[in-house]
């Protein structure tokens, strides 16, 4: 397989240390030339992981220059041994490479509540330096695997005054009926140069509008994050604050980010369909969130899908128990362009045909407009595919 | 099978009024040989099927004689026309039967959004009554089956004053991820005498702790309904309120909707292991309950369940995402007798052993003491067992 492409000045390295008894690869490790400026966004968990309890304060301040990850033990639950951990991992890193420990972030994601033991890391570390000019951004990728059926990368370039930029974005995480339950890991790097507090405007929204409209809103795991790395290793001009380029630039990342949430979604075990719920017509945005989410997050919905069944009643059901005041003899609902409700009733028979077409398609989007307002949304979802939904998907009698 | 057991004064009915295209029952009558006193507790969703809308009024009043239930469609989200088909519906029994319209409950479980044809009833309605005398709460129970397995029927009895009473209840709906995003109906019948009012005081809490601790609140489907009747008919004096009577009354209602509450966690498919969440220890009963269904809900904590894992991490990660203050230093899980984690962190591999043998038994309790003060709930859950499980039952690695 081709190497995904890569900003400048990052090199990336992962091997199998032996964490994971599988002996598959758990260790990967991010280096960028010079210190990076940075952002992150955290797990909601009230309990939170040694590695994000190390790693929070330090991209706080601003800086950073490697990223350490481990799959097969998420280190958390662990106490104050597994803090010690998360610490002297990331001291491994700079003996190892000889820079500020500040400047480095660890993150863990697998079993939780199982001490995480340092010899994985020490006998593994001065190898994985090593291996850091000849491996790839696809290799971390699959070191971060969990449960995750493929690995996650995703590309997006573009340019200021004629200076090319690039991101590039791994991510870890499978979406599963809850899919925040597992631990979802994301890592953004881009050779462009933004301050910290401008990538911290920019990552919040582009989060919530990928990483965020897959997962339940503060339902995270104990070891949740996403770090954005910017190294201006592109050397053009900084990315002003405000400007067309920094709209730009927020465009790619949301692209990058969106793509990576989308393979979230399709790693759904046994997912066969990617489905957009775009909501639209809400009183508000959030209102909008609300009800997308009750849809995308509908096992009946869900297998109605898998089952190819325009069954927009387990729809509407959803939309009504969402908890936001809405009309329901003024929802119409549409599978792509094909309405099958209108004013809350069901169009007619006619529909069933076109309708059943859209649902054939491996992706597709429903549109719920509930002539409220201007708030829209969307949440992406895949089918249910298991076993037990022929019962569901099936179930018109 | 042996007929349930039957309170005395009610009368069942039911048969294949060709609503299911499989042609199986779907129609089912229950009637009391005096008004009832009654009582209901409905559905939360925003959008209310036909039934309810013509149902609920007439329960408020405090009388009712019959119920007629069908399956195979839920009359929702049909507008006027389906309206008129409740009210029509409740007017046949009238004919048939000869009393006032007003006692007449209607009741409607399957698809939404599909019209409801009156033909049906109108043909079947004549033959229904005549069978009154010669069948059985179960055959009622069976007509009301839609996703389920199998028909739901719990009895309890207890005495006043030396004179016995009966308690029936009767429930439809399957245990799925989200149970209460099928429809549950509940028709309880009791030939105690109590009053409207009464009933009303003892059915709410006795759904708050069976129907409502497998389900989320407020997230309901369309047609969700549970009603109690109780027509005196056992001839026993009347249950005093507040009296030891009334709350043995009480204990036995419990039993039988929490009964059929298990039956519907049960009827999940596949489900091979009922498992109680107890959350002790809680600030207050509210967020025990909120904790407790946090972690009833999870996937990856019903899988482990599946995969027979003591997970321990995967519940105490759903305890941090409950979205209630918690101390995770403090925290103790037991799987029935056997402690696996204390203050937050894990006992040891000594626990395993006992511990998969709690998980291997087909019902175990999981107590988790969050050492905060006195609240405490419990949800009741199943195992996840489809297919795709198999990745995340024997995840550890």
């Amino acid at each position: 397989m081709e190497k995904t492409k890569s900003p400048l000045g990052y090199r990336f390295a992962a091997m199998a240390s032996g964490i994971k008894p599988s002996g598959k690869a758990d260790l990967g490790l991010i280096v960028s030339d010079i210190p990076a400026n940075c952002t992150g966004v955290f797990t909601q968990n009230r309990i939170i992981a040694a590695p994000l309890q190390v790693t929070k304060p330090r991209i706080a301040a601003g800086k950073c220059q490697a990223i350490l990850v481990n799959s097969g033990n998420a280190n958390a639950c662990t106490g104050s041994p597994g803090l010690k951990v998360a610490e002297d991992c990331g001291a491994l890193v700079t003996e190892n490479l000889g820079f500020a420990p500040e400047l480095v972030a660890v993150a863990s994601t697998g079993v939780i509540g199982q001490p995480l033991s340092m010899d994985p890391f020490i006998s593994s570390m001065s190898e994985l330096a090593e291996k850091l000019d000849n491996q790839s951004a696809d290799d971390v990728a699959e070191a971060m695997m969990t449960t995750d059926r493929f690995a996650k990368v995703s590309f997006a370039d573009g340019n200021i005054n004629g200076h090319p930029y690039r991101i590039l974005g791994l991510a870890k995480g499978a979406g599963m009926i809850h899919p925040n339950m597992a631990t979802m890991l994301g890592f953004v790097m881009t050779d462009a140069d933004l301050g910290p507090a401008q990538l911290q405007r920019l990552l919040g929204p582009a989060v919530e509008n990928s990483f965020n409209s897959i997962t339940v809103d503060g339902d995270t795991s104990t070891n949740d994050m996403v770090l954005l790395l910017a190294n201006g290793a592109a050397k053009n001009t900084i990315v002003v604050a405000g400007s067309d380029d920094e709209e730009q630039f927020a465009a790619s990342l949301q692209q990058v980010l969106t793509d990576l949430a989308k393979m979230i979604v399709r790693d759904g075990e046994g997912a066969t369909k990617l489905a957009e719920i775009k909501v639209v017509g809400a009183q508000s945005c959030e209102q909008a969130r609300i009800v997308a989410k009750a849809v995308a997050t509908s096992s009946l919905v869900k297998t109605a899908f898998f089952g190819e069944d325009a069954n927009w009643g387990r729809i509407i059901a959803a939309v009504g128990y969402a908890g936001v005041e809405v009309d329901p003899e003024n929802i119409d609902i549409l599978f792509d362009e094909v309405m099958v409700a209108k004013d809350g009733l069901y169009v007619g028979s006619q529909v069933e045909e076109p309708a059943t077409a859209v649902l054939k398609k491996s992706e597709f989007c429903v549109t719920i407009n509930l002539h409220q307002g201007g708030g829209y949304a969307s949440y992406y979802t895949s089918d249910l595919t298991y076993e037990y939904v022929k019962i569901n998907a099936d179930y018109r009698s």
